[in-house]
């Protein structure tokens, strides 16, 4: 990889240090490194299959694993999408009620349904409240569906038609 | 609750001491119930998240819970999947190789090309290999969006159309 040239990338060192000779980065490799960054700051780490649906998300190709760009672009997703929680976390708790997760997700962007938003809340809630770890697998997700759902709303009139093949290639790896 | 009636079904008693007053099990009461059960042998726990799958899976409702009916559907399909990756699982390390898991899916009827089984692959392994763990998580998604599929392949020639709204709620729950 003939990178850098010129200025170095502040996050460069970090992304180099943890992608170690092949230049990506694998789900175990981003659970440390992000757990290292302390963007969790008195959150739980991030689990195993959070890092994978976050790799998941911006895996272009399918390699299961994560190049220098996409780390860019993850990292300044996440930082965006902690100060979207951290706005709604006001007592720093860690979690959020289900309502603000409402809110968080209308501000967004997306369009969702009482049912569909409620479906969002038991798939990722625990003891009631939305911890940041799940929180980002949800927005992660909804996020990498949509774009799959957009790229087969050919017509663009918000219906979408899969093949059985493509339906589970698609969903399951997110 | 009016059950039983006449004989007790033996996963009653479990299933009533799990689910406490409300006669429902949550994912956190599902996840102290199978790993009691020993059902995992000597391998790893399940995750909360393969519980919430598992959950989910058989949650027509959509309440986040599960009653006895779908607990009792649960464990025999638990206990089935379990005998299938003990046979691949030749060796009893917990794991089972990639290849495997392509004849599993295979065993269990699906009927996927080398491109989704290698997204399965991608999804599930850690360091090469498929933990318990990961391939009911697998398998329980795998059989909820096949199901998902199906009822909306309305004309069975193998495609589904989906509306935005229903295809987030159906596709994130899993």
């Amino acid at each position: 990889m003939a990178y850098p040239q010129g200025a170095v990338d502040p996050l460069w060192p970090w992304f180099s240090a943890v992608a170690g000779q092949d230049q990506q980065i694998e789900a175990s490799e981003l659970q440390t490194a992000l757990t290292q960054s302390g963007i969790n700051g008195n959150y739980q780490p991030f689990s195993l299959e959070t890092c994978r649906i976050m790799i998941a998300m911006l895996d272009r190709d399918r390699s299961g694993s994560m190049g220098f760009p996409e780390f860019k672009e993850l990292w300044a997703a996440l930082n965006s999408w902690k100060q979207t929680f951290m706005r709604f976390d006001a007592d720093h708790s860690g979690t959020v009620e289900p309502h603000e997760l409402h809110q968080a997700v209308a501000s967004f962007g997306y369009n969702l349904s009482p049912g569909a938003l409620t479906v969002l809340v038991k798939r990722y809630e625990k003891g009631g409240r939305i911890a940041f770890d799940d929180f980002v697998a949800c927005v992660v997700r909804l996020r990498a569906l949509t774009s799959v759902f957009q790229g087969r709303d050919t017509q663009r009139n918000g219906f979408a038609n899969f093949q059985y093949d493509d339906f589970i290639r698609c969903v399951m790896s997110i």
